[in-house]
């Protein structure tokens, strides 16, 4: 809530803009590509998101006169204001769209142009792609676990700031929960909305039997009843069977369901539900909440536990199992004498080690199954014919081959940004959503399990290899 | 970046503000407090942080035009409209000062006056508060390991959204970071920003030797080189011992020093210092980073590691080992025909048993070593008398009993906003760190491990202990 209109950026990449422009290397074409290193959760794949927000962001992106003074007064050289002053943004951009599943050491983000731009907004892209990717990955394994009830986001109350809500809540859409209950996000990126009662409702009154008579006359069907204020069993869902009796019944009207918040609620949800079922309420759902995750959510439907949907807050929203995605920017190609010059960065952390040169990503689909085999990259002027079978080749365990044939070859990374003018149509959200829960089908059980899932292939073209092999042989000294 | 002038709130807030209209009690006087359950990592205490923030928006706290017409498509009642046009807000807030050690139980901010309005800012106050005072009690673990060594934070690449970075920086200085290198939030903040090298500007250049040499003509003295692009001793440190012999030492300048990002950094370095010593740099300073946190730190230290500065990223600015602090906002006090009536809430779960009553929290500090004894609540109308003995009391351990003398009493909740007006003066940040360091020195040492903390005693006065045992026998069917 404290933002301007100013550049979201580490002091570096301003100083090491100021310093390309003082090595008068400000102009020479790079590549860059983002990729995350791991999984949260050690699980199979993550779920792109972020990318409309980050257009949002770079359409919006100027240096006003404010923020040039202000760089002025903190010492910035006027070679570098100069530049700001006319700023004018140039980069060609591709990007996995939002709602695809991607894998470690892909590119998802690429951009290209002048390297002063584009190291600029290097903070900018990893902190929005990092983020929501984080959580629309953490969302998707939650509602996998709910296997078809559905899952209400209710974050807000814990998330990491307004925002890691804001965006939390439609990365968490993407990945396929129902609802959130954050009003702002609702209206900014039109997500259905729920607003769950709340213990101080019930505390205000004399008794709870008289919260939850006033609650429904106020709410009709859409008041859900949450039982666990003082006990659930004997006092929260008997009140509530009496409510419902008192002030639905009589109009004509169906309960829409009791929440659970707290106690053993595998145990309580099968009470409750016997209780409902006797008093005839059958159609009235039964919530759970209270620190779920994917974890207690797979446990208690494996025990039987009689509940409708879930109601998920600070695990999900914070990713808490796994609060980061590890994404990072890194130079792939550069320029010198108006060659393009593939870069490598050899670390003495083996996983450190990037992948030189442009590249394209494609992910070859089974024509049978239509299940994804595998993905691989490329150099940008090389591609694939589905003609023809296609040998797969494993950069870390190069003696492993496998042929492929009678599948589709679709190119991953679309483009987003044309010499700085956006040319993406951004997908509506609901759209995006049910995209990604067509992609996410696309992959094998063994890809989507929770425990030890199966290693998704990404790997590269013969080309591609031959060069990566080369820069490391000429630059490490291990 | 995605805000308007609109309070963030979950739906429910609203909708129980409708419902209080209807049943004409939105002007029922309540008291609510905010606390927090455990805190993170199992440590011995947190750090209050985030006031600051929450007093700014509540400030700015009314509803347009535009949010009135929104909420009445939205299907919100005339009536809910009608109030919100006319809103203006009246509570008394008490809370902790920024900085200050708190534990679990005790109120943090209370908040006073019509229920309608208290409930309305729930979402934002747990949203801030919860969030900031969750990254300067990981930032205050991440400075004490490194034992007076500086601590750079450097976390926006990985963050959860914009002003996780942006607040999470404030919060970080509080808990005694030195400097962040967000450039946004040092300028918002007002925070020393540091800008350390990247590995594409390395890669950007023929060699490193030369992007070295670069780089100190541009910074000079504040340039620190990063030395692990593509061999940390072999190549990294020996060019940056030329790149200083060849830029800086002609012109009198010393180099400010190097920054390892990979591979044993222990091990690298013991033979990087040795390296600097005998090239005649004993005054360069080594940097760490590399996903470190308290614990990488403390073992590096122990290890003997020769590393004079840390750089902490994604660990620290999510609070990665222990992502969420469980703060709620519960009722404990509300008014029938006039009289101030205390509220409960009694929970299958026993620790989710709230304390009844409008209570004052005060902090016991021996007089001689001027050390944290415990905290006490009390009941409003009570004060504690330094003049005498005071009887400690454990509400969970009710047969352990603590008489201490000789000490002095501090209230710990200072009054922010009166009647709706802030007439709080906000401490500078400088002042609020400062305050934070020193009061974290009251704490004994046993308090303030890593491994098992002595829990820190936050007891009840008799009378407040005979409240709630009343309230819980009345209320409760266990």
């Amino acid at each position: 809530m404290k933002t301007k209109n100013w550049l979201f950026s580490d002091y570096s990449c301003l100083s090491m803009a100021e310093g390309l422009l003082s090595a008068k290397v400000e102009n020479t074409h790079v590549v860059y590509d983002m990729f995350f290193r791991e999984i949260p959760n050690n699980g199979g794949f993550a779920v792109m998101a972020g990318l409309s927000v980050l257009i949002e962001e770079l359409k919006k992106l100027k240096f006003t006169d404010d923020i040039l003074t202000s760089l002025g007064q903190d010492g910035f050289s006027e070679k570098l204001i100069d530049y700001l002053r006319n700023f004018k943004f140039s980069c060609d951009i591709y990007a996995v769209p939002e709602g695809t599943p991607v894998f470690p050491n892909e590119p998802i983000v690429k951009v290209c142009g002048p390297v002063i731009q584009v190291q600029l907004i290097e903070t900018l892209i990893l902190n929005i792609i990092n983020h929501q990717t984080l959580i629309a990955t953490k969302a998707n394994r939650v509602v996998r676990a709910a296997q078809g009830k559905s899952v209400i986001e209710m974050g807000a109350r814990r998330s990491q700031g307004f925002d890691s809500a804001m965006y939390g809540a439609r990365a968490a859409y993407i990945g396929g929960v129902s609802a959130t209950t954050l009003y702002n996000a609702s209206k900014e990126f039109n997500i259905p909305s729920v607003a769950p009662m709340s213990h101080s409702w019930v505390q205000l009154f004399d008794d709870e039997l008289e919260a939850f008579k006033l609650y429904l006359e106020e709410h009709g069907e859409d008041g859900m009843l949450l039982v666990d204020t003082y006990d659930t069993l004997e006092s929260g869902v008997k009140n509530a069977v009496e409510a419902f009796n008192s002030v639905l019944v009589p109009k004509g009207l169906r309960p829409a369901g009791i929440i659970i918040d707290s106690g053993d609620m595998t145990y309580l949800s099968k009470r409750a539900r016997r209780i409902l079922d006797e008093a005839g309420f059958p159609d009235c759902d039964i919530y759970a909440s209270n620190s779920l995750d994917e974890v207690l959510i797979k446990d208690m439907i494996n025990q039987g536990a009689k509940i409708d949907g879930f109601i998920v807050g600070e695990k999900l929203i914070t990713s808490a199992s796994s609060p980061v995605l590890d994404g990072v920017y890194k130079l792939c190609e550069t320029e010198k004498n108006g060659e393009r010059i593939p870069a490598i960065m050899v670390s003495n952390n083996v996983n450190k080690i990037t992948t030189p040169c442009s590249k394209r990503v494609w992910r070859l689909f089974d024509m049978e199954s239509g299940k994804a085999i595998a993905d691989v990259l490329t150099l940008s002027d090389e591609s694939i014919d589905a003609e023809k079978t296609y040998s797969l080749f494993d950069p870390d365990f190069t003696w492993k081959r496998k042929t492929v044939d009678n599948f589709v070859a679709r190119e991953l990374l679309v483009t987003i940004f044309k010499d700085g003018e956006c040319v993406y149509n951004i997908p509506s959200l609901e759209d995006i959503r049910a995209y990604c829960n067509e992609q996410v089908s696309t992959l094998w059980d063994e890809v989507t399990r929770f425990e030890n899932p199966h290693k998704y292939y990404v790997d590269f073209s013969g080309k591609l290899w031959g060069v990566k092999q080369r820069l490391i042989e000429k630059n490490s000294k291990f």
